[in-house]
This record gives C-alpha cells, structure tokens and sequence, in this order.
C-alpha cells in the first residue's frame, strides 16, 4: 500500500464507478439482457440471496439494466412499478390498526407497512460500486420517460426521496475548480454550462484566470461529477453588462476587486432534479470569497430574464396606456417578423419601468413570475438593479429585449429576506429598481 | 488553493467535522445553553429560517447541543419526542382516505404524513460540518438513555432509519491500515479493538507487519473514524490457537502464506448499533487477499465462543448422562470455585464435542444461542473446527473452556450456506464437526 | 493544516515555484531592474549575508534577473561569465603545489580552487522557492545567447554540471499521464510534442485512451513541469505506418494486445539541453507495461528517419550504379522542384534497401548518420524493420521519402546491443533488414 | 491509474526505496557478497555496461553491498580510495597545461581530470529506487570507520560534495508534524529527538497538541525519514524553565500566546553530518507561524549550554578572584565527588554573571566556545537572556549547573547580526546579558 492515507480512501469509489459505468462487467459478454431477466435479478437481491452476495449481485443488477435500450428500460420502470409496491392489504390493516389505536408502536408499523420495496431494492443496488452513479442516470431516464408515462411519479418518488437523503448538504463538498483540475472534471463543464455556453477549452482557460473563480459542489460517490457549478468573476463595481465580462481578454487583479459578480450557476445532473443545491453554493461560496479576499464588498449575480419577452406579450394590449407603449408594441412585433434587432435607445426607460414591474411586482400564485428571480429572491437575494442592454446576444434579445438583472446578496439579510419572500410573498428591492416600478403607473394585475 | 484536487475534494468534510466537534464553536464563549434555547434552535431550524440560513444554523444548534450536560440530553430527547412528533389527526385522515381510496397519490399523501419532522430535523442538523458525526454522537447518548426510557425508541427509530440510508454499504470504503496510517486513526484501533486488547503502540504495530493485514471501513463524512475493523493473519495452515498468534514475534513471509485467517472484528461506533457492516467487510477483505495473494486457499476465523459455559451450566444437570459428564460438571464447579483452571486433557473428547453440540445443535427461537456462530453461519460461513485450548486466557478459559472455533468462509459457498441458514435454520459443518456431534448422543432440546 | 500528508509534503514546492515564475515578488513594484542590481544581488548572494538571508535573497535576486530583457540577460551573463570565474592565481598555486606533492590533500585543494563561484551562486539562487525552474530559464537563455557568444559555454559548463546532479535519474519520478491528468500538464503536452503535432484537445483525448498510453518523468521540484514524455500504443502486430494509428477513432482492448509501439517522444524543456532521459524513460515504461499487460511480447518504436532525404542528396551521383537509381534520382529532383509527392511503388525496393544501407551501415565518426537512429541504438535497441509510406505527411515525404523505421527493445538484450554498438561500433539488425543491406551492392563509404 | 496526480507522483520513489533499503532484492538469495563481487558490480556500473542498464545494475550493486558486514564494508571503502580516484599522471598533465595557458577551455579540462570517478559511481547509484537512502546509509557507515581510517576522508569529500548538491534547501520541503503525520514518521521523532527525550507516545502526542508545532524538513527521494525537525510552544512569555514546558497537562490556547519558544531541534541522519539544515529550519518555521499566529511578537528559543561546566573547571582557578568564588569552587567540586546537585540559591548571581560571559565572551579561534551558542549566534539570534534553574535535570546540572539560555530571533536583525558576528566575531546581546557580563569584573581571557 503506498502514497497518502487520505487521498486513497477516497479514490476506491471512484475506480469502482467508473469500471460499472463503463458496462465492462456485463459488456465482456457483449450479450443483451432481458427485462425479465433483469427484474428477475432485482428479486433475487432484495431477497435472503442479496443479503449474502454482497455487492457481487448489485453489480450484476445494475450491468445487466444498462446493457436495456430505452424501450425496454421503459417497460423495466413498468415493472418496478407494479412488481415492487407495497402491499395494499398491509397498508390498510396497518392503517386500521393505527386508528383504533394511534400508539407509537402502531405509528411505526404503519411506516414499515408503507415503505415500498422499491426502495430497498435501489438501497441494494447502491452497494455496487458505482451504483451512486447508476442510479442517478436511471432516475434521469425514468423523468424522460414520465413525460409519456406520469404513473411511474411513484417510482421517481422512491429515488428522489432516497437522493434527497443521499445528496444532503452535509455530504456535498466545495471545490474549486481551476486549471489545476483533472481534464475528466474540466470538459463536463464546458457540457454542463447552461447559461454562456463555453467555447472550447481556450474560454475555459480564461473563465478560471487569476481573477475568476469557480466552484462546484462534488458528492463523495460522484467524484468526477460535479453536480452545480458556479462562476464568479473578481471586479471593480457591479457589472451591468455581460459580453464585455466573457469576452475581456485582459486578467485583473484579484486584490483590487470589490465585487464578486456571480454570472452563471449550472446544475449538472439531469437525474437530480428537483434537489437544490444553488442556495447552499452561492452562500459557501460568498463565505469562501470573502474569507480570501476581505476587500470585497459586493456579492451579486449578472442574471438573465428568461421571461420577460413572452410576459410582454401577454401584456401586449395593456401597453397601450403606457408612455412609448407603441414603440415597445412596434419592437415586439419586430423581433416576431424577423431576427431580433435590439431595442433602440428611446426605449430604455419604458422597459426598464416595465422590467421592473415584472421582476417586481408580476406574479403567479403569489410567486414571481421569472423563475430566476423565483430561485434567487426565495434565497434572500434583493432585486438590486436592471441593466440596459445587458445581454445582447441572439438570445438575450429574444428573451430579455437584452436586459440583464442583478440580484444582490447581503449575507447578513438574506434570513430576513428570506423569510419576507416565503411568508409574506415580499420581494425586496432596492431604492433604485423601486423608483423603476413607481413611475410606472400600470394597471393591477388580476389573478395573481 | 494547493494541491491535489482529489485529497482537497475529501479534507474539508474532515476539517469542519474537527472543528465542530471539538465544540469550538459554542465554547467560544464557554457558555451553556439550556434545554429550551437548544429545542427553540432546532424548530427555527426545521421552519423557514433554516431554508435560508445555509449550514450557520445547523451548526449553532449543534454547538448548543454539546454544551447540555446528560440530564439536559435526557430532557432534550423528550422534546425530540414530544416536539416534533407527526401530527396523529394527520396520519389519521390521510389514513381514512386510503382506505376509502387506496390510490397512489393518497399512499403518497400518507407517507407524507406519517413521516416524522424530526427526520427533517436531523437532514438539516447533517448540513453541518461535522453534523455526521455530531448526530452519531447524539445517538450514543440517546441509546444509553433508552435503556430507562423505553419511549424514546421512536425517536431513535428516525434516527436510525437515516442512517442506514447515509451509511449504504455503496458510501463506505475499504481502507487499509498498516504503519503509515495516520496516529489519529491508529491510535482509535487500540481504543476500539474488542476480542484481543492490543498492549500499546509496540503491540499494534506487531499487528500491522508484512504477514499481517488491517482493513477498516470509512465514511467519508467521518474521515478520521474508522466504523469497523478486521484483523487478518496470513498464515500457513488454519490456527487452532489464538495466544501463539497474538505474541509471535517473528514475521512471516505472506507470500508462502495459504490461509487468511480473520482473528478480531470490532465495531466501533456505539451510534451506529444496529447498522451491520461485518459482513460486507469480511467478503471485501477476503476478495482483497484473494487478488493480492493468489496463493491463499482458506479463509476462516479464529473465533471466541462467548456463550458456552453458561450453556453448560445450563445443561449442568444432563450432564451426568455424558461420558466424563461427572468430570465436566467438577470442573464447571471448580471455576465458580475460584480462579478459572484451564480443563484437563482428560476433558479434551467430551468437550469438543459437547462444543460441537453447543454451536452446531443448541438453538433458540430457531437460531444458534451463540452470538458470534450467528453473525458468522448468517454470513453464509461453515462451522469448520472446534479448538481445544485455543484460548487458555483467563476470559478464554471462563467463557469457553479455553475452546476457540473456526467458522470458514468458502467464497463461492456463503450464497447458498446463507440461504440455508435462513431459509431453512440450516447449519453447514464440516465433516469433522459432524464427526464431534454424531458422536455424542445427547437428549434432544426441548423448546428449541 | 488539513489533508494527507504526503500530497502536502510536495505541493509547498509547487506554490513557492508559480509565485516565482509569475514573477509576482518584483512585479508588484512593476520596476525593471538593472543588471548591476542584478549583479550586486548575486554578489550579496554568495557573500555571508546571503547564507544569513535564508531563501529571501535568493527570491530578490531572481525577481530582479526576471525584469531583465534579452539584452540586459546578455551583458549579465557576461558579468557571470568574469565576476564569478574561479581566481587564475589560486588555481595555478594549487595546481603548482599538487605537482610538487601529488598528495590527496592538495588534489582536494586543487579541487576547490577550480570550483567557480558561480556554481555556489546557482546553489544558493535554487534556495528560492521555484528557484530550479528559473535556473532552468535561465540556462534557456544563455542557449540561446551562446550561439552568438561562444565563450558562455563555461558559465552553461557549470549549470550543465549542476543540473546532471539535480536531475539524476534517482530524482526522477515515472507519472502516467491521462484525462485525470490536470489540465495545466496536458495543455504542455500539446505544446511539447515534437514528432506527432497533438491537433488540440480533442486529439489528446484520444492519445491518452484506454488502448494507449503515456507517460512523463517528473521532477519534484518542477511539478507541473513534465522533462520528457512517450506516447504509447498498445496494439496487435507492429505497425508500419502512423497516419492510421494517429487517425484511428475506434479505441482497442489493451487485453488483447501483443505490441507496445512507442511512437513519439519529446524532450520538453529546452534549458536541461544536454541531458539525456530518454533512454531511462523507454526502458522504465516498457517495464511498466510488462508488468500491467503480461500479454506484450513486442516492445518496438515507430519512428521517422529525419536524415534520409539529405543523405540521398548527398550520394545522388551514386545512383547511377544502382537498380532502378535513375528513378530515385527523378523523384529526388522532382521533390526539389514541387511539393513533395510520394515515391512510387517502383521506388520501393531500392528505396528500402537504400534506407536499410543508410541506417545500418551510413557513419559518419563511427556513429550512425540519423540522430535518431543514434539516440535507439545506442539505448541497445534493434534495427527491426523499415515501413514503406510509413509516414505520407509532407514532413514525412520531404525528410524521409515516406519511410519509417521500427526499433525493437528486447529487454534482455539492450544491455549487450549497447555494449556492442559503444565498444565495436556494431549496429544490431534483424534478419530482414540484414537482407535489404545485403540486396544492394554499394560502394563502400569513404571517410567513415 | 487511480486518485490524485500530484500525491501519486512522489509516492513511487518512496515505494522503491522502501524495497531496497528492505535488502529484498539481495536477501531473496540469502547470499552474502564478497568484497571483490561489490568491487565489481561498481566498475561494471561506471562503465559502459551502466550506461545501458538502467537501475537495474545500480540496484544489484547496491542490494550486494548491502549484504556485507561491517568490517568487509571498511574493506570496500578502501576499494572506492584507491580504484575509483582520478588518475595522478592525468591531473598533472591537466594542471601542466593550464599552467601554460591558463584558457577557460584549459580550466575546465583540469575540472574533468580532477572529478574522481567515485562521484560518477554514487550518482549511477543514486539511480536505483531508493538509492539515496543507500547512500545517505553508506556514508553513515563510513563516518565510522574514518574515526580509525583518516585517508577516507577524500571518499567522504565526494559523497558529501554530492549531498550537498542534492540537499539544497530549494529541494527541501518544509512540513509539520501532527497527530494526523503517520506513525511510520512520528516513531522517528521519537527515536531521534536529541535534547529532551520524548518518552513514549502519549508524551509525543503532547508535543504536537495545539499549543505546540513541530515542523520538519524533508527530502523527495526519503519521503519517511525527517531530515531535522524542531519543536516549539506557543506560550505567554518567554518560558525559562524547561521541565514545567515538557510535563505540562494542560493545552493552552494558541490564539492568545505572544511567544514561539523553540525548545528542540534534532538532526536525524547522521548520515548527512555536515550539512546544515537548522539555519532554513529555525527561520522558516519563524515565518510560517507569524502567518499563522500575528499575535506573536517574540520568537526565541530556550536553549541549552552543554559547556558551561568544562569551561567552569578549566577558569576553576580564577574564580578565586570572584565574588562567591569558592562556593562556586566548592559546587563544583561537589559535583565531581557525587551526584549532581542543583546549586544553591547563594550562586545564582556569581553563576549567571559567569555563564553570561561564557556565552558572551569565551571564544576560541575568535568564535563562541559553546557549540549550541555558535549555531545560534551564526544563524543571527541575540543573547537574550540567561535562566537560573532551568534545567534541573540529571544532565541539565551536570553540563551546565541548571542554567539555559534563551537565543532571540528577531527576523528583522538577524542578517545585521549574523554579518556583525561572521565579519566582526561580535555577539549580539540583550541590555540584560550585558549588565550580567559587566557586573563580573574578570580577567582578559589570552590565546582567544
């Protein structure tokens, strides 16, 4: 046994993953297996035979699942479905029991009597090495399939419920990704980057220069995968504009800077949906910076305003009454006609006001209506400023008119924040985007 | 940030967990914090201020914890309780509603309810740093309160259920310990080692030499805490004692070595009873040998057999139908007398094979009385050889006569062993073994 | 300080050296320094102040020498070529007073006087943290100046010295190179590789698949730094021709190879000109893969032959008395007048049996006419094989008419291959290339 | 390939040598080599034949040595005096030829002809895994026998000539030791620690608790073996008193102390005589706890004085002429007769005023008499103050009546003062120190 205790620990996992990844165990055969044969196998190892085979039958399970196309692994989900519920008669007898006598002891039986053998069957499948990763893919090709099929909801709550336990914050792992990092980690988030798409590995380079930052959360069982990462760029004043930020070819100087400006954050995993890692990353993160760097005083997105165009359109008639409400009209119907243009400059302060409103005011069952704004006000972030000509890429444009938004962190209010969103439905915002909304007089919007 | 991404990725799981839970955080102030201040923390926690609070909450209800003294504990645990209980009339209605319609959405709806807030409690407690082992901890006070509090069984039934889902056989990795282990690991072996006390640093370092092997499961949330650990001499021909063993001196070449022989297992995290890992440990230490050392035929154990003379004077009075049975009972006399004697040679026959009977034969509720023969046959190994004077220590002679056992592990037999055993109460023995029982006629046990 | 000991034990090297290199210490002022400040700081450096200092002058001192441009770097070399020199008079008192007593006293005397100063001030300059790979910039530099100032060579004598020691091949450390590898070392690859252009990173990628293999030597001081690297295909049969291997997009079963083809290999740092790894890195890899693919039975090169065309110049009037050598003469004289184009098919015995002639038998001072013919045979390897339209790339053309050669390393004969080629001057050949020598009656070479 | 790079990296060398030094390649025959056979195997390795080897023959030559006893090793290392020395006639020639033109081309053939081909043969050596350890080993062996042997000292001259090439503070690596180093490193901390014996591994963990540090050097190539290592106590105050440093119970908080008392420092390779490594040492760990801990103000060391009695002795008769003199005398005597007893209080003064100018003013060959006061006064340290009663220990009397010293590190003085000590022969010394010195009126000390 050689080299350094710790690294070692850890990297066992890994080695195990990637080989069941890679499908060499059932692959060697070149065979493909059955869906028979696989839920057969899935029987055998929530049974007596899995307690004793240790992972060896896990392993088997899982490379026999993958070596299934997408049809059969949608008739697998069928069968995980019907063949691994729990039992009806024993949840009601369990149930009955407990209502003619809600003792802890009755409450517990229930608990077992409801826990579906689903569960314990992913559990067993999670000994193989590699089987984290196993199953989370199978989780991502059970939501493709539930488009078609909503009854297998209850198969994904299974997973997700699992995952949820699995992926707690207290298992994730900050790391920083720079040049330093592994290739194998480095080209999954030129994959993943979701939000200003990496060109190649020269971006990349840049986009983890001296006075960039970037970081991921990892899970133990996951090392090569990252599972969200965000990138912050290390500056002098809020950027208001974006295209200067990815394209600036000159590295500042990190010392100098007091503003962190957050300008993209990426889930990576399709099969972790519906599990939030972004408010956990932006707050460690925010720590990290300012522990490394105590000059800076600002902590804020650059974000996008994936909704504001189409809310615009639903308003589209209402803009009669509002002051350049033609000329907004005329820029809307421009951008259906043709490739977007950006709006010209007379229009700045009509959609700046009507940007304000929607990101401030405009709601959906009492919630923002952009679900970036959703994500980062639920966080405790304040609406602090929108920017004008932003964005003015083809995109931007098309969903924003090329206006950006920042939304601002103060670690010492994001609580209180926090808590005036969930409870109350408040949005907080700055003086500034509050006078953006004041001098719009604007009709009230019903059914919100 | 320095260094190699991998080891970095893991360290500062590690490094929060220190700091937490050497109590930094609370002491700082040296203050203590009262029942009520600390159950106030965990509600916040588990509201809408713990969403947005990140892991800062987490940790200063944690730090508030660790400041209560085992009364306070006590109390504490009654709030868990009480406090955060699920809500009777909720499981009732949802409930009545799958009874009236035992659909899926309303056996979701149930789950839902039935399932505890002190779940979520503890999910949240987890994100802290350190929250692993802060809440493996709080259960060890918890199971040592349970004894006069009987009630507090639910509490730990939510404990429990998380984490035999955060400590899955697919999180824990097999780590070798030998010389160049770091102390604080090393020094956690001869604290936790249970079968045979290791003397000192001179003695554990015996014990991790060339024809020697140490393995342990970690979590990688508890990176300095090995959970369970194995001890394995690589040896020439299967053991029959354990004291030759313990204090050779001479080290042998592991390389001429045809038997693993598993000496001592230990379990060592009180928070984590109920959670078996000896098993998987056992078949992954033995894959491991295996692929190292191709040469190794036989894996077996060199075991204590804890319950055999209570079984005797159990038996004490059928004894005298035995041959040599009046000799066995001066002798079970003689140890009650004064200081345990090791048995003559005269009793070495009658022994051996009422030993044989013991573990073989003598059951209770279908399964063997001893506790070490059932983790071992359910671990689908064969009852191999009965030693005599295996063990002449002064425990070795009071609990076993000085006997010992191997239980041998046959890789490609435990599947099937295994399911005997529990499908059937099946016992596999060798054919010696088999000779030991048939040749002891014996009155068949009532009420087995 | 957190983390594995041993992956920290070396990464303090590392940090120290890119905060150097970045040239931060000297920067920070943004002055540039002059080279009697420079020379000054060398002067303190080897005086008493500079062994009080620590490494704290040595960091000034390499600071300041790296704000010095190519000019100023010309003249400094000059002050260290006469301010640093060993003093005239005390060598020839010492060399005076070993011939009247050639005593070991006075050789060790002697020895001390002829030592420069220089070589002390290198020393001490290597205090600096990263202070090894700004003296292996340095050296790049005086390289380059040399050509125009021969008289350098005695300050280069003095590092050469040095560096032979401090990257004695028991310094070097062996590392595999792969998509884990991070990006920081691949991108040096790219940049590095000399024989085969590395076409950005998706090319790499595919050099460091499952079916190939790479690996670098390392120094601990230079930990980013690869010194030199081999790329490796683990494939069936040996090949002859290397467009096919470099284009292959289908990725093998290393399991089922039986060849290792080395078929590129790069020196990467220009300042440790003069001192040889390749010979130790192709026995050491081959090693290596022996043991990891026991199934390899053929350890050969795939390598250009970067002399021929010019020596076919060289001999082109004695075509004449050549089969087919007016053929040859047409295609010589066709590639002078156009771009290259591939000799025909009738060209390919007499080119083959040219070749043959001109790698085993062409010398020039008793060695071989191809440096790289020289480079393998004189690490022991075989002439094995010459590969007609081995390499059709216009380099490949234009150096070597399209042909490539295959070099065998049979491990248990390089030692006496080498031992025959150093001590008789005798190249090794197998039987087939023996037959093309044979095939081609040619006038003996004069002037060998 | 696994894990992380850069700790993968340096563990090879480690695992090599582990091998060698184990004597495994050797002892598998269980032959012991003949003088002659080593001879041999070092000729074959400087010539031809090691060229093309690679380790392999290194490795043979060194595991043979390894195999002879001591006396056959003094036999070898008058092989390597007399067979691998430069020729005589060839210097002469060299030295002649310079002397007629002393060119640089001239000069630097002197070189060549003067390297013993010794040097050519450790660095082949140093070319098998582990071959540094061999060698720092073998030099080990050879200080011994040149206790007898005076003409190895030439031998010696090339290995040390080496090593101090090869163990340039650049390739050093500072690292500290903890409870977290493992114990294959820490056991050496017990075994070499030189001034204040460490009593097992419960006092080891002592010293590396948290108001403690201990940092080592250490080099690449002996990744297990400490080169030096110091300790040192964050405390309050400068201690003077050792005994209560050493068994105090308590941990103190390091974040409150105001001083970094270094109270031991320990070579640990006697093989490695010569070569200094406290001077880095001392410093640099100075600096890394300033970077840790700013609220230190005051780094010193508390030291001991092993020549103040000698010295007390050869001065005995001129203490006739100081106050309390011949109680002095009288102690003195006492010590001689029976077992050391601690001085009275009546002596404190007499005793400080004569250590002060023990330390201060006693010189031989204008340099400090006492040995530890020269290493720390060279370094740049101040003459801080002298400790009445501080150390009381067995050796503590009997070398230096109970007295220590305290040396100050002022990392802003200590180049001023190593050049006013190194250029002047001037001892820096506190207001204190100098007051003791001036309240002894005593006579000129001649043949300084």
């Amino acid at each position: 046994m050689s080299g350094s205790f710790f690294s070692q620990l850890f990297t066992s996992i890994a080695e195990g993953g990637r080989a069941l990844l890679d499908g060499q165990v059932w692959r060697a055969g070149g065979a493909r297996a059955s869906v028979a044969a696989v839920t057969e196998l899935c029987q055998a190892l929530v049974s007596q035979r899995g307690e004793a085979s240790g992972a060896a039958l896990a392993i088997e399970t899982l490379a026999a699942y993958q070596t299934l196309d997408a049809d059969d692994r949608a008739v697998f989900f069928e069968r995980l479905l019907d063949d691994f519920a729990p039992k009806s008669e024993g949840v009601l007898r369990a149930a009955e029991a407990y209502r003619s006598d809600p003792s802890q002891a009755n409450l517990l039986a229930l608990g077992g009597a409801i826990e579906s053998p689903r569960q314990e069957l992913f559990r067993r499948l999670n000994m193989a090495p590699g089987g984290t990763a196993a199953l989370v893919e199978l989780r991502h090709g059970l939501l493709r399939q539930m488009a078609d099929r909503p009854e297998l909801r209850v198969v994904d709550a299974d997973l997700l419920y699992l995952f949820r336990s699995w992926f707690n914050r207290g298992f994730l792992v900050l790391q920083r990704i720079d040049w330093r990092t592994p290739a194998v980690i480095l080209e999954k988030l030129i994959r993943y980057e979701a939000v200003h798409a990496i060109d190649g590995w020269g971006d990349l380079r840049r986009r983890v220069a001296a006075d960039r930052r970037c970081f991921a959360f990892f899970h133990p069982a996951l090392p090569d995968e990252p599972l969200i990462f965000v990138q912050v760029a290390l500056i002098k004043g809020m950027a208001d504009k974006v295209q200067p930020l990815l394209d600036r070819a000159e590295i500042g100087d990190p010392a100098s800077a007091d503003t962190a400006l957050f300008y993209s954050i990426s889930d990576c995993q399709a099969g972790l949906r519906g599990i939030s890692f972004g408010n956990f990353l932006i707050k460690q993160v925010a720590a990290e910076l300012q522990s490394e760097w105590p000059n800076l005083k600002t902590f804020a997105t650059l974000s996008p305003i994936p909704g504001f165009v189409t809310w615009l359109w639903e308003m589209v008639n209402s803009l009669d009454t509002v002051p350049e409400g033609a000329e907004v009209q005329a820029w809307l119907r421009g951008t259906a006609d043709h490739d977007a243009e950006p709006p010209g400059s007379a229009l700045e302060q009509p959609l700046l006001q009507l940007c304000a409103h929607y990101l401030g005011r405009a709601k959906r069952n009492g919630r923002p209506r952009d679900p970036v704004a959703r994500f980062h006000l639920r966080n405790g972030a304040r609406l602090e400023q929108i920017d004008w000509a932003g964005d003015l890429s083809e995109r931007g444009i098309a969903q924003s008119a090329g206006l950006m938004v920042n939304y601002r962190y103060q670690l010492d209010q994001v609580e209180r924040n926090h808590e005036a969103y969930v409870n109350e439905g408040r949005i907080v915002t700055s003086r500034k985007v509050e006078g953006l909304i004041r001098a719009l007089s604007w009709p009230q919007e019903s059914g919100v």
